[in-house]
This record gives C-alpha cells, structure tokens and sequence, in this order.
C-alpha cells in the first residue's frame, strides 16, 4: 500500500504556498500519495481547522501521516511536533491545539516528539513558512521510515483544545454553534448520545429566533426553504435549511445557542 | 494502466468532506488516481454539475470511473446508481439527472444499477453524506474488479435531465445562455452545427441590450473590453467580453436571450 | 522516480477546465503525478502567475514539468512553447512573459522550441483552450519521452517580463508592492540584499500612510492588529498585519511604495 499524507492548511490555494509544500514532500517521498482535507480553514481559525482535521480522521487508512497547519505562533517558540497514535497515524503540526482532537479521536498519543533534528527539515528554516520548511519534510521524510524518535525530545502532552461543551440535564441539552460549513449548515456541538438522553420518543430543537426546529433524518423529509435539525456527517447535531443557507437564513453564526428538549406528548 | 476516479461535487473544498471522500477511496483502493472535476458546483445546481460533467467525458481515458454528487435528494428514495456507457466508463451517483447528459455524451448506458449490495458501501450510512458512505466506496470497488451487475436491482433509465433547446428557424436560432463560467463567460446552447444551418457566410449574434456581437474566431481579435461571440471549448457560441467578465459587464445570467441570425450582405 | 508535471494556471476550479487538463495528461501519460500550483491567478494576470511560478521552482525536484496557462492571447499569433533550464528543468505555456522569470530563477533557458508538432498536440485544437489541446498534451509528451527539439522550430529568447526594480540608494530603497497574497500581506520588490546594502544594524521601514512598520523576524513578535515588515517566504520583505489583513487594513494594494532606510541611531 502507497504511502499516504493529507494536508490542511489555512494557507489558501491562489498563491502557490500548498503546491510548494508537495514539491518539497515529492523530493524526498516522489511515490507518496498526497490528498488534501482543506486550505481554506478561515485564517489561524485553530479551532475550525482542529474539527475539520478531526472529522476525517476515522475515514483514511491506519498508517496515513497527517500534516496540519494553522499557525499564527509561526517563528515564535511554540513547539513543532510529530505525534504518533494509538491506532498506528501520525500528526505532524505546531502544538496549538490544532492536533489535538484529532489525535485524540484516533486514540491517543502513544509518542510526542519536537521536530528538531536537522536531517529531516530543510537546511534554511523560514521565518514564516513552516509548512514548507518544517513540516512537509518531516512528514516525507516519515513515510520513507524516518523513526519519531529520532525527530527530536519527547514531549509530555499535546496543548489541549477548548472546545465548548454542552450543558446536559436530565430532559433539556443546551449546546452552541461551533462551525458553519460552507452550504452554512450550523453545526453544534451535540451528539448523538446527548439527543438518547435527553429523550427516545422525540425531541424538539430551538434556538433563539427559531422556536421549534424540526428534527428530520433526511433533508428531504424537510419542506423547501425551511428549517430543520439532523444528525450530520459529523455525528453531530446541525441546522440546516432544505435547498438553503441556514446561517444567512437564520442570521445566525459561531456560538449560536441551540437547546434540545424531550417533545411533550400531543 | 492505473485506474482512474474523478470527482464532481458541490461540496466546496474548505470543509473536508472532498478528502474525506479521497480517503474512504484509498481506504479500499490504495493506488487509483483521482482526478478532482470540480467541487465548486453552486449548492445542488444540477444542471451545472452535468454540464460540466458533460464537459468532461471525452477528455478521459476510456475506463474512468466518474463520481458526480450533487444530491439535494439525498436521504430521499432517489436512487444511488452505477451506470456503465457504451464507450466503457462508469458514472456512480445520484439518479437525479446530473449523470444523464454525460452517459450520453458517453454512448448511452448499457447498463445501469442500484447501489444496494452492502457489500460494496460503508457499513454505516450517514443521512447526509452519501459521498461518502455509498458513492466513494461504490466508486473504489468498481476499480478494484467489483462487477456493476453485482451493485443492486437493474434500472431501465436514467432520469431526464431537461435542458432548454434553441429554437431553430431556416435564418435564425434562439437559444439561452445555460452556464456562466469564473470569466463571467455566457455559455449558451447554440452549437456550431446551429450556425452552419444558419449561414455559411456570416453570421450576426444578438442579445437584448447588446444589438450586435462581433463573432469571432479568438478572443484577441476582438477589441478590448468590447463583447464577443465565439465557438467555446464545449463546442458552444459563448458571448465574452475580452479582457473583460461578460456577465458582470453586460448584466446578463443563466437564461437570457441570445439569437444568431444571417448576416446581411453588406 | 515518476514524472512530476505541475501545473499553474487562472481557470479557477469550478469549471471543470483544470481537471479536463488533466484527464488528457492522465490519456498520454497515465502515471505521471500532477501537482497544483494555483488556479486562482486572477483572471489573465500574467505577472501574478510568473511571481507564484517563480517562487515554486526551486522546492521542485529537477526534471518537473512546469505547465503554465496565463494566456490573455489565446488564438492570437503569441508563440506556445517549451523551454529546457539550465537546472533541467522543462516548462510548457505561452511566451507571454508568464515562464520567463521562473526560467531565469531555474538557470536560464537552454533551449525554446515553438509547440508546432501535430504528433504532440491534440488533432483539433480550440480557439479557446490551448491548457486542454496544446499544453497539456505537449507536457505529458515531454515526461513519456518525447524531445524537446522535436516539438518545433527553435526561438532564440523568451519574451522578457518587465518586473518593476526597486530604486536603490546608499541608505535607503524605494520599492513597491508588486503581490498581495491571500492573507492580505503585502509583498514587495525589495530582498534581503537591499536590506543588508541599506544597513547591518537596522532598518527604518515606512509606507505613505505608515511612518514607521517595524522590521521584525517573526509575526509572532509583532503586537496583535499591528503592522509589522518581514523578510518572507519568497525572500522578499513583506508589509503584513499581525493576526489580520494588510490589504484591508492598511488600504494597500499592488503598487503601494514602500521604502527602506538606515535606522537612525537612538
């Protein structure tokens, strides 16, 4: 099996800088496969780059090295790290949090190292480009059997991420926007399991100017141009609008208050 | 030869879901090559994904796989299928009519079949997401050696796609524009062969606010920033602005008005 | 080591133009592996795609096929071309001025020869779209085997690109914006060596609207929103906005004087 390296950045695709970081990992892995999970996270957004990065996670084969970079600390000392996971990836990034979920979704850190030996990055190191300079090399120079260990000292922990959590009782979860995706479906950050809690028989969603949101397994069961609530791709709850844009729609954004309810009997 | 996928969606590129696509892909076909369409199809404009589908086709090798989604049905009773043209390529997606024109342009189906065999999608299926859950993997194990007959129940057609026909006199056609390209290029359904019929001297091209449009055989021969008609890559008369974003400059869209007639002698 | 073509261009990607490229690479040379450079130029910027295509040369490996269709002349009498570098290098697109400065940074061209060959361009070529009938045939010809002498008749130079030259003094240069990237930072015409001329102690780095940027090494050592100046990945001193948007922020744009002098000692 091909070696495999996914990339996600903030970097944008018009200037050139994506394509430069796949010269430098062609010119020491030119067999690698290379696919793209995004650059166009909003810049520095840790956080929406850090969800992006988790979500795809459980769908590439054991063994794929993850780069991600979204870096406003670039040049400063915030570490450059290579983490290997229980499952058997690797992540190569800045340690900002970014990592973080994603590694944690995939089982662990079973190893944390800097990215400090000058044998796998290039011989002049940018001030503000270590995508090209850092962590491309390092991912290439992992799929051709470069050891973790030899990347540099170990590190205790990854920075956590704060992700808001959801506030959860007995028969009501009031949870918030955490990312819009680009058909501006409003992801929350409440599951599956949050929705069982609070109720088997059904449930009622609402936010602030929508009071009841209904709650649907298809966007087709919705009707056009209205609201509607799901489990998205993500396991997570979403607002959507059938053949809409719920975050223009609904003039809502990042941080938006979404309740769900146990349904009263009828 | 290795095998080759392409994608069409209208997912955009910033949320992850094309790589993920890209990996539930490689997960079960670890060497095939993809090739990305585009993934800037507006938000589930059928129409457009098939023209650019369409587009496409005979610029591949015989053999490809082609992956089109753009599903507002999706979750729905709209089938997912696996077409098989005459020429040897297979379309896998929605039936919705956004894989018809291009089945056709590809010698008409021979065969065409549900996706139903559990055995050839993901375990779980999302509500959302079929890209990734049944046409990616649908996709990968048709390259991997998966016979189409083997994919679910036979389908007698293809849903219709309906798109606008010029109408065509003995001196005069009427078409429409039907896509605007990222130039502000006005494609319209007015092909060669309608031009021929119409005069195989000259010929005079109209829209309602611009009374005659030079039609020309290259961009650089019309003037700068002046509106032009020219046979386009698809093989359709385009009106352009050199140099210039025709939509933008001439405050035309998808379906105005454009007539070829003969040129008066002069 | 497999072929490497990569491939520049400002068609955008939701046209499907870029991947209809690569579909007759993929037909002539199935295994080549394709990078992007960028598809976002904006629309017929020839010297936007020269700086990107410039800046990316020299983190590819030698023998990389660099195809590059900025091509406002499409149609017209404008010579298509390969060029052989110095380094080894091939490069494939209009002489419009787009390959020139990426040809000098590669060592110079060793050879031009006109895109004249039948046998190595598509049988019927558009008026429109020479990246699909001319240059992506003629690149994937060049990684199966093809030579350089074979595609047409020699040309003795490229069409040289005029590139504004910062005015150098004893302590000081003038120089301008000449790229905006998508960060909103402002990158300008004047290099490390300008600035090592002006002073080895310290610069003074000023902009109309802006007395004083501070010359910094990290953007992490700038103040949040605050205007800093950096040598940048292309070598080149760029006026960016820590945390934020140049561009917007400072109302700059390509063509902004910057200007660079001695410290003054405190």
């Amino acid at each position: 099996m091909p070696a495999l390296i996914t990339l996600l950045t903030d970097f944008g695709v018009a200037d050139g800088y994506v394509g430069i970081m796949k010269g430098v990992i062609r010119g020491i892995a030119p067999s690698v496969q290379i696919v793209d999970l995004s650059h166009e996270v909003a810049p520095q957004d840790i956080r929406a780059g850090a969800l992006i990065l988790r979500s795809a996670v459980p769908f590439f084969p054991r063994e794929t090295v993850y780069v991600a970079v979204v870096d406003p600390g670039v040049g400063s000392a915030r570490a450059a790290v290579v983490v290997r996971s229980r499952r058997g990836s690797f992540f190569v990034g800045p340690d900002n949090g970014l990592l973080t979920p994603a590694v944690e979704a995939d089982g662990g850190a079973v190893g944390i190292w800097r990215i400090e030996n000058p044998a796998y990055i290039r011989s002049m190191v940018s001030q503000t480009f270590h995508g090209r300079d850092v962590f491309a090399p390092a991912a290439a120079h992992l799929v051709t059997g470069a050891a973790a260990e030899r990347f540099g000292t170990g590190l205790p922990s990854l920075t956590p991420l704060a992700l808001p959590e959801p506030e959860r009782a007995a028969t009501r979860v009031r949870g918030e926007v955490i990312y819009v995706d680009r058909f501006g479906n409003l992801v929350t950050n409440i599951s599956q399991s949050d929705l069982d809690a609070v109720a088997t028989t059904g449930v009622s969603v609402s936010m602030p100017n929508v009071p009841d949101v209904p709650y649907v397994t298809a966007y087709a069961h919705a009707a056009p141009n209205a609201p509607l609530a799901i489990i998205n791709s993500w396991g997570l709850l979403e607002i959507a609008v059938r053949d809409g844009n719920a975050a223009r729609q609904l003039g809502a954004a990042q941080g938006a208050v979404v309740t769900v309810s146990q349904r009263a009997a009828s």
